[in-house]
């Protein structure tokens, strides 16, 4: 009963994350009823981005500028290379304004269940820049997630293929601030607790 | 730090109804992610949406036809018809299979806090409908919401400006089916008490 066009609309937004058919629905409707205040100012901004937006060759972050401008920001450390799975983890980190260093995006995290493999992340660029341009510290910033330390410990076997010069962190493990013991779950507290440091 | 271009992608993703700013950015990275696969069919659809569908002269429902295809459909009982607020509305009813009059969308409810007043909702072309073609039946099918129920008094009020010779009805109020009495408000089970029918 719905024209073809509304149903391809509905469909379509349905099919993106945290939309389903209801509020897919919904949404196109008021998209339709708010044309010129939301539906044509979105469709610019994603044929725009959707032209323009590309990741950087160098660290896989998206930027319409290529080498993006974290790769090209002088005032950054290319000797710390932070390697993160997403670019939500870059914006995680560059909310602290604290990092001063280069970051590498893999492009996501190895998953059986969503079908990315090995030749889906950004790994062999990830070691042809860690030869042309070694770092001082590489720092492997996974989510300590399954997919995560999969991920990681998978980019750690790789990086030994090549001559590491370089010292290799991680981020570290611990209670979170705010976070009370009773409520942790035991593999944090356990770390933790071996983890200990002097007060 | 982000490009201005896929800020503005995020900002414009993050006003859409049901997203905030955090899942604006989840959404734009992901469309990023797979510009074949969602993206760009988006966009199509999106772009066919916005220019070819285009609310119905006679009725307001969205369709890319004009007059809509519930309007023209010849197997439609022309001599009942359905006053609701919104399309989604429409979409409730006609889930059932069971309605088989036309519609009047009148786009909205009265609502002082979102700005919808008498002359944004399509009252003036639901009165010239009733005088060329008048109906046998006219229901009232709005939501038992507060703003639905002004909107129906409202309607109901402009409707005894023109000559009636119809019916006029309203949708049943009582225990909603699969209700327990113990959790339904006062005002429900307070109505159909009084509602009440022989068994």
């Amino acid at each position: 009963m719905n024209s073809p066009l509304l149903n391809q609309m509905i469909q379509r937004l349905s099919r993106l994350p945290g939309l389903g058919p209801r509020s897919g629905r919904r949404l196109a409707l008021f998209l339709l009823k708010h044309r010129e205040r939301l539906l044509k100012p979105l469709l610019h901004a994603l044929s725009e981005g959707c032209d323009k937006i590309h990741p950087c060759p160098t660290c896989g972050y998206l930027d319409e500028l290529s080498p993006c401008r974290l790769c090209t920001d002088t005032k950054r450390n290319k000797e710390v290379l932070c390697v993160v799975s997403e670019a939500t983890d870059v914006w995680a980190i560059e909310r602290l304004r604290r990092f001063k260093g280069v970051y590498h995006i893999l492009g996501g995290n190895l998953s059986m269940l969503d079908g990315v493999g090995p030749k889906d992340l950004r790994v062999a660029s990830l070691l042809e820049r860690l030869q042309t341009t070694p770092p001082k510290e590489l720092i492997l910033a996974m989510s300590p997630t399954v997919e995560g330390t999969t991920t990681a410990h998978f980019v750690m076997q790789e990086i030994q293929k090549v001559p590491i010069s370089f010292k290799i962190t991680t981020l570290a493990r611990g209670v979170p601030m705010g976070g009370e013991l009773d409520f942790l779950d035991n593999g944090t507290l356990e770390l933790a607790l071996l983890d200990r440091k002097p007060f």
